[in-house]
């Protein structure tokens, strides 16, 4: 091993940022950064283990599925596009320790293995997420395949080529799993779904979730629910066969982990940084690491404060990482900015059916001791006598007394997602569901019916609370 | 003219609420009341002048364009279905005045002319509003249509199936102009827009008017600007034959009229009750008239209270009726409902152009004294990558000093209009657009980009804000 001194020779008045993590949260805090302080004033080195930089994860499933024709489509930022703006961008090279004291990390380059220290005045950690493996026979084996980074796509992309078979098999229905579930369906490909929980969606309620498993069940998937992986069965050559169960096996000539994932907080942890209950950096809501002045921290390896429930949480969404990025970039660059929290807005489709969600589900509420109404209600995404109207059901939840609104669950077709922006607004304003039974939403027969739904959803959630006196 | 005392003869404990008007607003107000009170505690008598109640005079363009087979798809509730909940309905009877003295309104049956009084205990006003009619030569000739009632829209399908010429000039280009547009072309026909303003859809500021207008014709629309119709000329058979302005005339088989319409209350107006600028009943927050006691009144013929401008304004439209029909039955009924006022929220559809406004325009900020910033940006309705990924124009105003939103306007197409609803609900909370940067929206590649465009537009409005310091 050679560590050597690097570029920490020398020290100008010039400050270094120093960056680990290439992504959303990383780069982004990296060119906002640059965009307030030229390279006279600020020197950014940014280190990547990987071969890209501010790529769409969330974009994989499409890429997959065939909806996006080309790789590169998901970068929104080449390495040459962020080095033409003064950014020392290493590429492959991993970092391995952060020495808080001393105000330096040392990186490792992945191909040659050799290692440095750099010195930094201010710190960003953005080192994302890892996905969740079950220890479990199999689970390395050729065909079996995560979809986090673009070369998991890819190897997943070979391995569809070469695969003649043509039964998948998703392990878990979140997100990842039910947007993969789309994506194998439109490649042609017999899809079952395993998954642990009752229901599919688990950020769901389960009779929400339950909705996306009759739909998902009409698209001709095999839902398994309530079933945990035991092992993956493999061939002679090696290559995965079958997902076991307790109860049975499901014949795959490819799986596709979709299982989630946990805050990448190794060094962070190592270097005796705050982490939370889920793994994640503390941050304040400059999204500096609580107790260190130089050191910041964004994206999916942090924890978010859920203003709804007032707790902590983990949410990995590149919607949250792009905000935070920008958030340290300005802070960084000598700015001003605050990240107050989340509401837990997260929207989603298989195939037609779009599902979405914001807020707390009934268990959140009940952890967190608040007592609530739940309401249900179906409409329609149009004026019901306008063609392609369709249905969608939506559910409320809503404070006893105050009415105050705790969350909002959408499961529909075309036009039903993103109507859970109305009620992530109003969960951020803290409105209740009697205030939102006047909201001024836009109307036409082609885009709404004359009560949007989610009015609908608040009046009689507004009714309830006022019954339940 | 015969006068009788009609039902007004006896009175019972049972209070009698009178409503004049059968459609959204008053035959709303009459369900909500008859939920609450049952026959034996509340009499409810309606007068409706027509032939039809709670229909969607929205739906009228898709009816007449072809997207809804069948005009009784529009009538969310017959007279039959209303009868049956107890509302004694009277059709074809116009209430030819209110005497608040004695609490009672004269009515007239239409066929026979035949006119009685009817005493209430409770007045209901939802006399909508009268289509703007420029007194000019050739105005009431054959082919030329207004699209207000189902009558109405029967008529202009009349006047389509005997016309054999194909050149249709719709006269106005707002909401209804150019809903009227789309249908026209719908229909086969060759259609002109003659419309005063600078540009279509003064709903929005000029600048945002003019994408509405290329994407017009783009449609094949050909839009006249700036023009004043100086009168409708006809042909040897007393048809419309042209629509001549000072500057040129356009030849038409069929007109349409779509200039916009004003309060219905003339009847109001003789009894003394108080009408605000516009021309609009004025109610205080339960949708009370001010200043009387028992006489409440709803939709297309009260003003509203704008809540960005603090000013009166007069919108009509079905979704502001219903939510007022809503409220008065609540309050009649004995319940306690109340109507804060609105955003100004509209959203509207030619062909695939999306186009939707919230708050005030630049000429509203300035007319009421706000200083302010307007900023515009392009973006698109998915991530880029995705297909079908629309353009979009988004116009976002921002008071000076305090960041507060003003105003949200969109251009664009499929997903791009119901966005509107996220600054609608921000400017019903107060937001400023520095707040709303960081608001948790729905995300993901098939529904918004990373950042959505509203989001966009509030990045680059607070940046100028804080510039402008």
């Amino acid at each position: 091993m050679s560590v050597s001194m690097g570029t920490s020779g020398t020290r100008s008045a010039r400050e270094r940022l120093v960056v680990i993590g290439g992504d959303a949260a990383g780069m982004s805090a990296a060119s906002q950064a640059r965009r307030l302080k030229g390279p006279d004033e600020l020197e950014i080195v940014a280190f990547e283990r990987g071969h890209f930089t501010s790529y769409s994860a969330c974009g994989i499933p499409y890429w997959v599925g065939g909806d996006v024709g080309d790789r590169d489509l998901l970068i929104a930022r080449t390495p040459k596009e962020h080095r033409a703006r003064d950014i020392d961008l290493r590429l492959r090279t991993e970092v391995t320790e952060l020495d808080l004291d001393r105000g330096r990390v040392r990186a490792r380059d992945v191909d040659s293995g050799a290692e440095s220290w750099t010195s930094y005045d201010k710190l960003v950690i953005a080192t994302g997420a890892r996905p969740i493996r079950p220890e479990l026979p199999g689970m390395d084996a050729p065909g079996v395949h995560g979809v986090q980074t673009l070369d998991d796509g890819q190897a997943l992309l070979d391995t569809l080529a070469r695969t003649r078979g043509r039964r998948a098999v998703v392990v878990g229905a979140g997100y990842i799993g039910v947007e993969m579930a789309e994506a194998m369906i439109n490649r042609g490909y017999e899809v079952t779904v395993v998954n642990r929980g009752e229901e599919p969606m688990s950020t769901l309620d389960p009779d929400m979730g339950r909705l996306v498993h009759e739909a998902m069940e009409g698209m001709g998937i095999t839902m398994v629910n309530g079933a945990e992986v035991t092992k993956l069965s493999t061939g002679d050559d090696g290559r995965v066969r079958a997902v076991a169960t307790e109860d049975a096996e499901f014949p795959a000539d490819v799986v596709v982990l979709g299982i989630g994932v946990r805050p990448e907080t190794a060094l962070a942890r190592a270097a005796g940084l705050p982490l939370g209950e889920h793994g994640g950096l503390l941050t304040d809501r400059s999204m500096r690491v609580r107790g260190h002045e130089n050191v910041w921290a964004g994206g999916d390896c942090v924890e978010v404060l859920d203003l709804v429930s007032g707790q902590q949480r983990h949410i990995p969404l590149g919607t949250h990482a792009n905000k935070h990025g920008q958030i340290i970039g300005a802070n960084v660059g000598g700015g001003y900015a605050t990240f107050p929290g989340v509401v837990g807005t997260a929207v989603s489709k298989v195939c037609d059916l779009e599902i979405a969600r914001t807020g707390l589900r009934e268990k959140d509420a009940r952890r967190v001791g608040l007592r609530f109404e739940a309401v249900t209600i179906e409409s329609t995404s149009r004026a019901g006598y306008y063609p392609s109207a369709s249905p969608m059901t939506v559910k409320m939840l809503a404070e006893l007394r105050t009415g105050r609104l705790l969350g909002l669950q959408i499961v529909g077709r075309e036009g039903a997602g993103k109507r859970v922006d109305i009620a992530a607004v109003a969960l951020t304003a803290g409105m209740t569901v009697d205030q939102m039974t006047v909201l001024d939403l836009g109307y036409a027969p082609p885009f709404s019916p004359v009560w949007d739904p989610v009015l609908v959803a608040a009046r009689k959630a507004a009714t309830r609370i006022r019954g339940a006196g």
